[in-house]
């Protein structure tokens, strides 16, 4: 196998059959030692955190799957810490899309002026641009039409499947009295016809979730999921 | 006539008929003595300049009107530096609409990872909320529909307005050989159908007007256009 890439939290290898397996480390981004899913280094290794971040994403894009929405994943193997999954093409250089159901965190730094913290969102779905060195920007769908990141007909598409994706998450973690505030995807182009794709994985670290008002830690989330 | 406002470059009243009279002022926008169009503080006074301001924004509002887009601008009294506009609700409490046509600023510093400062963007819109306090944050249509700011309607109409009225001040600035790299427009609910309609001034300080690459400073715009 050919190894493509060497990242933060997860390795990427390309079979010989032109899927790719994405290895899932025991390294998490973090500042000074402190597990920090948002940061963008890597802060510390816990013993575990690659195979409890494949078992949630693999739970979540075998629902996912079932329910008819594209996604990368072929299949998983824990016991590895790898998944297979379909070649993709990014949005430019990676866009993330994230979902909100409560204002919280970057929402309401930017909108404070019109709404309190933790205020319920209808499923709210916005754009960056993953770039570290300008803090992942907002960008509208006009702006990533006009970089020729995404056609306004795949923007169209991506906000749709957040949203039917968000509601099969939320509705899982609300099975064990966990709700959802917001979460965070990555989409691709897969297949010959390029269709729009969820990509990447979803575990912990991809989502802020609370229990009864209190905010649970990715690797709690892992074990009280299972 | 009742005062209802005292602002930085503007002060506003009410007039016994209803409508509302906008007085320009000779104080600039600036930081330590030095005029910035963009700054939020008043730096100086220039001798003139209210009148330069309005001298300018009867020119395009009455070009806008005459082309049939809503605004609230009545008429204009240079001699006193007063012009007469119509009521107008502002959506939330304001927001600023840029048109870009040059990848220049607050556009470039958030998306250089795709573009060049100064590549050509066909008449690129987008809206940013009056808050500075959180640096005038940039928002998607559906975050100006969830935070109940205005409709996704009124974001169409808004935008579209926004182009035909950016063509018309191109237009008139490339008569005297003068390239408009962006525009930042106010708009506001007018009427008693609470139509949207172009409110606020056009001055050299809401725009970046460039002559052979060269920048072209608002008071000096003034003098170029007549």
């Amino acid at each position: 196998m050919e190894t493509v890439y060497i990242g933060k939290t997860k390795d990427v290898y390309r079979k010989e059959d032109g899927n790719f397996l994405l290895k899932f480390k025991d390294d998490v981004t973090g500042t000074d030692g402190v597990f920090d899913p948002g940061a963008n280094t890597v802060g510390l290794t816990i013993e575990g955190a690659g195979q409890a971040g494949l078992r949630l994403t693999q739970f979540f894009f075998e629902k996912i799957n079932a329910a008819g929405i594209p996604t990368h994943y072929i299949d998983a193997d824990i016991e590895q810490a790898t998944m297979t999954v379909k070649p993709a093409q990014m949005f430019g250089e990676g866009v993330e899309v994230i979902l909100r159901y409560r204002a919280v965190g970057s929402f309401h730094r930017r909108y404070a002026k019109y709404c309190n913290e933790g205020d319920a969102l209808a499923g709210y779905v916005e754009v960056t641009l993953k770039d570290d060195d300008r803090n992942d920007p907002l960008i509208t769908a006009d702006g990533l039409e006009m970089l020729g990141i995404m056609t306004k007909q795949e923007y169209q598409t991506l906000v749709e499947f957040t949203k039917q994706i968000g509601e099969i998450v939320k509705g899982e973690l609300a099975k064990k009295e966990l709700e959802l505030y917001d979460i965070k995807f990555e989409f691709g182009r897969v297949g010959e016809d390029n269709h729009v794709a969820l990509i990447d994985e979803i575990s912990g670290g991809n989502m802020r979730v609370y229990r009864n008002g209190e905010y649970i830690e990715p690797l709690q989330l892992e074990k009280l999921m299972f």
